[in-house]
């Protein structure tokens, strides 16, 4: 019987690389979590052991660590880029490599109503992300830029209506004009190319998609994040598309009547298991081809 | 051999109940996590399995969410003070009870630079706590008030020194005076009373911690934590002690020596275990007496 | 502009189906995780927010509870087929269903050195899963098998090596002949069909990734990965494929040498992060086509 | 205003310490999680920020360590018993040391019906546990331990009543004869001296816990634990007390009954939130005084 290596990949998950700028009293900070793959021809490592084509992985997350001094962090596309075109270089039998990082948000600590110096409190809005893949050699290489951001939860506590569906023999669910509507977000869009700046791109779309969320009278979560989805790529050109994976996190109105308490949307049990999930892509027209953009994106392959 | 039953204590743990406030189109929202619990003479319960005496978990579950509707939700501590004394009558073998309440902050969604109605935000910086333990009956009732925050992570990236500590053979650390001081902060205070402005004394607390945790040099996480006590205790009369549990979050510099790369104190590496656990309380000379306050305190107990 | 829908899906995640046989006083138990979701042209419910065309998630719920009793739970893979099916044709505008299930091991507790009527313990090593994706109509229908195992955590405390790697500028590595090593494995393998005796392969193919992973003199966990995945299809004609996720747990060596103590491969800190990750599939070569298989199989897409 | 510092403690969290025997080519591996924690009088490093009563956490870490190959892994009793007492010595400013321990299980592989040299898999029902506890120096020298078992997950799908409950004006619940009972049971019990056989103790202890729980019929979950414990303390005159705390982890009844399907007993839905948690404490009349025995112990001050 003959078989053979199929699709892999091997790298170094989450160095929590955290970079202090202190070149004036008033630092900055960035807060971290890099991973790294290289995927190609590595069929030696696999089926004799021999590792000669293999850049480590603790090799991977030392270079991650030199980086941030060497090339410094901005924002966490460019360090992704930086890294993703090195390791392919570094790695001759790869095909592809993949960089994912995710950064964490701090806020400078108020004393005297003035942000500190040098002190900080992790604020929780939300988790940017992105996943940037580059692949070929010389004047093929391409490199694709997938941004996102994750773990922003976000209620209505009316506007959300979800009727008029399709029933069977199993459905009891009642139809309903007035419901909460909560979900942890993940949102993750595709740059078109990679001219873009990036850090005034994240914050636009990432106040964009709350205010839609606010703005849209709800008739079911599909069409919230499709109406979502579709303000990001009127207001920002520099994206192709958008993909959100959305749990319904049910808020059930509770039956008060064994008690003789009405209770017309005021007290809700926040349920846990089971959820909703709710994924949709949003694409321009004439996107530009995905490519290996979307390769190993946590939920979204 | 003769053997009885000890210490025990029965409840409903975790109800998550979110009360939403619409009588104007301006909704409020409140969003708890409320655990209760009994304790006294269920010797029956126990030995025999006689339940006489037991008034039900998912009794105790219903009343919260029905107490959310008939008595309200203000201050978390007013709504646990008003739930163990319901419940201490309710179960005539209880001797004490127990309510331990969480509550997540949200904010208003911006929208056209204004806090949209109805559409919120989960927020990240600290959970809410209260633990409420009320005991005995008529005159000789009792209730204890420890409210606290939690899961506020915060950071400094200078400003901390770590040295002259005792050594012996097994001690290798270096000597530092200039390090990066980060936890994971769980601080939870001891009421003298309750006649308290719950909220307000709460949003002081929250913003004294942060301001103190950055104004301080920090010649150890115990010298920070006992300045960030004491100044508590002297700013809120209202606060008899204060106990603290913070994991020493490490960032350790990055060794890029090998690397030819200099690293004065830029590049760091944040660990996830082992982690320092530094647990100290500041305690006010006169403070009252603690009776069953700290009973059953997740961590503090 | 011009933007349209892409791809999507919704479905109803994690309903937790527990289910008692207790025909005989023997009774026997299957613990489930079922989520299941459909994808197809749901234009409607996404861009107009009408709902005509979707079968509501909660309705997906009560029909996994319904047919826990009215078609029994024998494997999973025969459940989920079973649910996929229905759901397509329950819903004609979609084109897709995936079936994802996980099933928790329960063994009988010890009395008097027999395993009790009906009493259980949750064991430990590794939780079978399944994703099965059906597609089509009528004579076209389709369906996909992918069954796996996650949570088998494995180590080997010598017979791995790791050395004769590429080395760059970055790299501080040390070669060695003498490791742990260690994992927690997630391997997902593709059936060739769904003529399978499903519970007497998955118990085969468990027993054989352990016994190979034993045996296999590593050299590297790419090595030991294909190894095991050559003997699974070796040995197991109904598989086409398997791939395997595997994040290497580093233990380290401790370094005695401050306090004069010898450290010969005797003690160990186990790291969290970061850590290696190996990601490989091993391929028949005449496999069939892998059609929908691989949609949506969490980390494996 | 005065102030001072009251209780307090320091120590170093969840060192992964793992130990492997290789004297022979069978070998051993004892895998721990181990913390360890000083309290007495510290107030310089809290007040003034002076160090130099307090032995840093990273020695304490690094103390675990190489006595993991000094004085050898045995049985974690005995184990954090010899840290302790050495830590205490180590410290004169310290009052007392508290050594917690974890240990994870592990299973030889089985190869050709044989378990295998060095190769080892998970095994997953219960994770054994200690908290030593040490106080005073010289003659006055006392030693306290208490051991457990947590993530011991059991289930019975019948033999479970509960009824004849208390009731008030918010009381729903219905009567059963009938349900299932299912925990993640913590189980903490104090032995009355330290001169035990330790692991021979442990083995006799979970065994009976799980050999009791299935043939006790259950009023309650109270009634059981109380019989579990009773048990323990008859047949281990080793152990003092025995306290629990257990998760009733709901499996509701589903209602089948708006499909017209009948559900006796068969089909139930497996809950997260809310749970009952009931905790209790089973005590020997004649047992030892606790002293410090349960002095930071989780889940049991």
């Amino acid at each position: 019987m003959a078989i053979h290596l199929g699709a892999n990949q091997y790298g170094k998950a989450e160095s929590r690389v955290v970079r202090i700028y202190r070149d004036t009293p008033r630092h900055q900070i960035r807060d971290l979590n890099v991973s790294s793959a290289l995927r190609g021809r590595f069929e030696d490592a696999h089926v004799t052991g021999d590792q000669r084509d293999v850049l480590p992985t603790d090799t991977q997350k030392n270079t991650a660590f030199a980086f941030a001094k060497e090339k410094g962090v901005g924002a966490i596309e460019d360090f992704a880029l930086t890294l993703g075109g090195h390791f392919l270089d570094a790695a001759p039998a790869a095909d592809g490599a993949r960089i994912e990082i995710e950064e964490y948000p701090w806020q400078r600590i108020t004393v005297d109503d003035t942000g500190h110096d040098h002190s900080f409190v992790r604020s929780g809005s939300g988790i940017r992300t992105t996943v940037v893949n580059v692949q070929g050699r010389g004047d093929d290489r391409k490199a694709y830029v997938v941004s996102g951001i994750s773990d922003l939860v976000v209620l209505k506590s009316t506007g959300s209506e979800f009727h008029g569906f399709l029933k069977d023999r199993y459905t009891t669910l009642p139809e309903t004009n007035d419901r909460i509507l909560a979900t942890s977000l993940v949102a993750r869009w595709r740059y078109d190319h990679t001219e873009v700046d990036w850090d005034k791109s994240y914050d636009g779309i990432k106040a964009l998609l709350l205010s839609e969320f606010a703005r849209i009278h709800s008739f079911a979560l599909q069409q919230t994040l499709y109406g979502m989805g579709a303000a990001v790529l009127e207001q920002h050109p520099e994206v192709a598309e958008i993909k959100f994976s959305a749990p319904n996190k049910h808020h059930f109105l509770v039956d008060l009547s064994p008690f003789e308490i009405d209770n017309p949307g005021e007290v809700f049990i926040a349920a846990d298991r089971p959820y909703g999930l709710i994924e949709a892509t949003v694409v321009r027209d004439d996107a530009s081809d995905a490519g290996s953009a979307w390769h190993a994106v946590p939920g979204f392959c």
